[in-house]
């Protein structure tokens, strides 16, 4: 499959390099074409790999990710195109986070509102997924690095979509039980909103390399 | 030891019930003393059981949660009084969880502040530790009725106060390694932005029974 990954940042080139060790086709988008990141991603990746702008990557793909910065990820979908964009799968991995006013980030949308559902409103004939913005890039990508029954998080409205997501996260080794579908691009709020309890936990941690699970009743219960 | 315990709700009754259990004293608060709820708690839960006003049970107690709505801590707070309150560790339970635009709920504060912070601010002679508000109050105070490794958080900024609510975690059942230390009070931005996520995986799993853990690493990793 040829899918278009926009943004050439740690996200970016981890589910690029995934998705290439897949076998796919991969165009990664810059603002651009000529990115030296990119350009460096692509050499290296091989001859799956390709780069160009945000508009070339979103043309190439069938299914298109966005790994760029959520402070500019709507932008960066305005110059991806809707025309390339129509009818298609978007996988959005990006996270609202606000760096403006230093550490601890902010979240510049939520509680009301996520980063999630303003892209479905700005792209209404798009099939918004949100997706893996819960962890770190290199679980999204490798989660047998975590041991136990840890969850990704799935959120969309178009639910023909959420399955080849939950299709493609199999691909990067997610059992389908561990594919947590919370239900329409409005639960993006959750996943996005987890995000302040997430910087703590790394803070704790030490590193980006853990996720959480859901863990279930132990036995049977009197009460529901 | 001597234990208040604000609010007469389902979270108030677990904490209060589980005190008792565990052998400690219990007076739970209300607006006013003679809260029908109260009453018949008091009654049910036996001769270490008594109810009264906020001002009666923050008085009463050695250590003092508050497991009012979260709309209502404050003012519960101020009924309770700050003189009786002055330098005892109050367990904040609660949830800045406003229903007002209907289900979800949103929240009243989050991102920049939160409910812990609010109440530290408006009551700076008081050890604030925000505990246990990631979770169904069952799971509160019966942490094995779920499976594996799953993790109740603690924020404050009163070290030696983490500590007693640690030691009193491990009173409900909470295996010390699983109680996880996220910080400052400021962390409680954390675990109040958890709740959407919370509510979503709620819809999902048709109970309230179920918890997160934190998975780490299954094995060395070349890079941190």
């Amino acid at each position: 499959m040829r899918y278009g990954v926009l943004g050439t940042g740690m996200v970016g080139a981890a589910i690029a390099g995934k998705l290439v060790a897949l076998g796919h086709e991969v165009k990664m988008g810059s603002r651009a074409a000529g990115n030296e990141k990119a350009v460096a991603w692509a050499a290296e990746a091989g001859e799956r790999a390709s780069e160009g702008s945000f508009a070339d990557a979103a043309s190439f793909g069938e299914i298109v990710f966005n790994c760029t910065s959520g402070s500019g990820s709507l932008e960066a979908l305005e110059s991806a195109g809707a025309d390339n964009l129509r009818d298609k799968v978007l996988i959005d991995v990006a996270n609202p986070l606000d760096f403006s006013e230093g550490m601890p980030p902010t979240l510049f949308v939520s509680n009301t509102d996520s980063l999630g559902e303003q892209i479905q409103r700005a792209f209404p004939d798009v099939r918004v997924v949100k997706a893996l913005n819960t962890m770190n890039c290199g679980v999204m990508v490798d989660p047998d690095m975590i041991a136990g029954d840890h969850a990704a998080f799935i959120c969309g409205t178009d639910e023909a979509a959420k399955s080849q997501v939950r299709e493609l996260l199999g691909q990067f080794g997610w059992p389908s039980a561990r594919v947590i579908d919370l239900g329409d691009i409005g639960s993006a709020r959750g996943t996005e909103m987890f995000l302040p309890l997430w910087l703590r936990m790394m803070g704790v941690q030490g590193t980006g390399h853990f996720n959480i699970g859901l863990l279930t009743a132990a036995r049977e219960l009197e009460e529901g």
